[in-house]
């Protein structure tokens, strides 16, 4: 029997449609978490799970989750990603894990191919953070018994739209969230294909990597209250610049991540102005720090640092800090045993591949709780990613869907495979 | 004949009342251009001055204008501020102007005073500049034929509503805007009264000013593209952090602010960043940068410096800068002969002055194209201003509004003065 293939050509047409929803006329694509443009991508989806004859349903969270049936009733080997973005994000990010797990499941369907254990395939609720900060993978996280459903009414995004009213404007109820999680044992493993977010893969001449270590996170929100006064009237030695202050915090991140260098990434990446006025001293700003790295002492060690410079830059500026802790989560090694799968499916179907870290966050870190998991990575050319230029080869992108697919035939114990 | 007094009482208590149109629970006053509030405001003034016995009329622009029959119809004198605030501004900016005004009227109607020439009372329109940035003092500069119907459609607020919209929607139709403007010779003075936005006074002990000079403005706005890349995903050395070079302008305003010293002062009193999203590097900022001096050579000295420093920054961070002149006001000089009208009123009544610059603009700065122009300024112990904590001593206030009386009487030529 030959070898099964997805149909690259499908792939790339099912991607490209699904860009449509949320697409926007500059190339770039918004469909925040938990948006109506979410909830119409989720439908989509079911709707070609329809067409393949599969049948989904919407859990607790907005998770969708289809089951093929195996030969038996065995824990299910799950694939998919999420289909939310980050605003006038690209056509990759979620969206190419999600429609990779389709095509398999489309190909194994076709093929009416017959496998001992049951595959699942899922798209991941609200996986991104911008909408709800400290609310990204929601939908996974909910799977994994991770978040409640005070938490979906304690998120609120910048319109004071709770997380929670938010999934009530789509038809969700978050009442109910508890009745999204699974527990360990259901589910045999999970594997989840995304599009690099960095060069890793691009600089070494890969196609496609095998994640081995995915990156802690540690967010801040950081309040500096200073003084409004007029922009004109106030001397410069009388100010208390609340914005001045958060420059000197932005270049200190900068600073400091690149003095601790290794792994570690620091950036300010949101800052609000107030009352953001021509004529007026800026008397509060607050800031947003996201810090990643694969080693925990690497997020000590920045925010140990960060967390002195604020307070000496406050004091020295008359400037009142407050500092909260909005995330964080521990750097983790993905399975041993689906890397192993991984490699031999990549051997198999003589596709190269590399060894990786992520420095990104994914629903697979929710899932890592759960089961066995494993990711795949699609070489990104420039890294460029969250944004409207984010892009890949297509032949890469098909050869990291056929490794989804093999590495999914040897976890299902097809006889085949 | 006693000296003619205005009632500290009433002046205290009509400030109080004003406030609340627009007033917020915590204080602070938002009464911004062409609002709603604005609007609200302008009534309740027409209807304090209908009280008196004076027919209020309102112009093209918006302006609030009444005019006290002289013995003759020889140019008025003028007295007036505006009732717009800051979003979350005080209670004296502009208002204290302009009640310090209603109540000169209210003493001279009351005392049914007989003048020679006619006193105009006038209430500016949209003053501020937060809402439609370029647009402040639209008002004033409609009178003095400063602005065109154009320049109300052209200007946009953060809802994207053109001032010219905002004036429809009050009522105003900007495209009479020109019936506004009044002619050299029709206004034989003007004088505005209003709270010192910064501490010259106070640190002089001196309860009243009477101003001299007003400072020159220039504004910019700066856009700064860089990438927006994800912000794990993205070495620290690979970014091209929009937030991060804008941090480094905020720093070097300050900078060379404090380096030219003078009169000078320097800020970036606006920012804006996109996408603003928690896990992606800042791919845009936009900056407001506010300039003033009394001198021409300082503005210019600063401006020099900033844009150098903005393409040095933007070179090495691989950051496209795009630098727009928003404004530039030149510093001018206030009129010799009413200050020294306003000297003698106020040795005449026994109130200590001093002569002071104003590091603010006013709409005496609109006037002083279309007549001879003094201001008043009156104390402020903190300085602070455009915030709910904006203050005066009340007695201050009352002596200020009593030397603008004062002045009135005798620019109006009474024969009691």
């Amino acid at each position: 029997m030959p070898r099964l293939q997805i149909n690259a050509q499908r792939l790339r047409s099912t991607l490209v449609e699904l860009a449509k929803i949320g697409g926007e006329p500059e190339g770039g694509v918004t469909r925040l978490a938990y948006s109506q443009e979410e909830a119409q991508a989720r439908t989509w989806i079911i709707d070609r799970l329809a067409e393949i004859g599969l049948a989904a349903r919407l859990d607790a969270a907005g998770n969708v989750r289809a089951v093929r049936a195996g030969q038996t009733n065995a824990p299910t080997i799950m694939i998919g990603s999420h289909v939310d973005t980050v605003p006038h994000g690209g056509r990759f990010d979620g969206a190419a894990g999600t429609i990779a797990a389709l095509e398999v499941m489309r190909t194994v369907q076709e093929a009416n191919l017959s496998t001992t254990r049951p595959i699942e395939f899922v798209v991941f609720a609200a996986e991104e953070s911008p909408r709800f900060q400290a609310g990204n993978r929601f939908g996974s996280r909910a799977m994994a018994g991770q978040v409640t459903a005070e938490d979906a009414f304690r998120l609120v995004d910048d319109k004071g739209i709770t997380l929670g009213a938010a999934m009530q404007a789509v038809g969700l109820d978050p009442v109910q969230l508890e009745r999204a999680r699974r527990t360990v044992g259901e589910i045999a493993a999970f594997i989840e294909l995304h599009i690099e977010q960095g060069t890793i893969l691009a600089e070494a001449n890969s196609p496609v990597g095998i994640v081995t270590r995915v990156i802690g996170t540690r967010r801040y929100r950081i309040e500096l209250t200073g003084r409004a006064d007029h922009s004109g009237g106030t001397p410069m030695g009388a100010r208390r610049d609340a914005l001045a202050a958060a420059a000197e915090v932005v270049l200190a991140v900068e600073k400091i991540a690149n003095g601790i260098g290794g792994s570690l990434v620091g950036t300010v990446t949101t800052l609000q102005v107030e009352p953001n006025a021509m004529n007026v001293v800026p008397g509060q700003t607050v800031l947003g720090i996201d810090l990643r790295a694969l080693e925990v002492s690497e997020l000590d060690a920045a925010s140990e640092q960060i967390l002195e410079t604020v307070n000496t830059i406050s004091q020295r500026r008359r400037i009142q800090p407050c500092v909260q802790l909005l995330r964080d989560t521990a750097p983790i090694s993905l399975s041993e045993r689906i890397q192993a799968v991984l490699q031999t499916a990549a051997a198999r179907a003589a596709i190269p591949v590399r060894l990786v870290p992520s420095h990104t966050g994914h629903d697979a870190i929710s899932l890592n709780d759960l089961t066995d998991t494993g990711m795949i990575f699609v070489r990104n050319p420039t890294g460029q990613s969250h944004s409207p230029a984010e892009s890949v080869e297509w032949s890469d992108y098909a050869a990291a869907t056929q490794l989804l697919l093999e590495s999914v035939l040897l976890l299902a114990e097809n006889s085949n495979a």
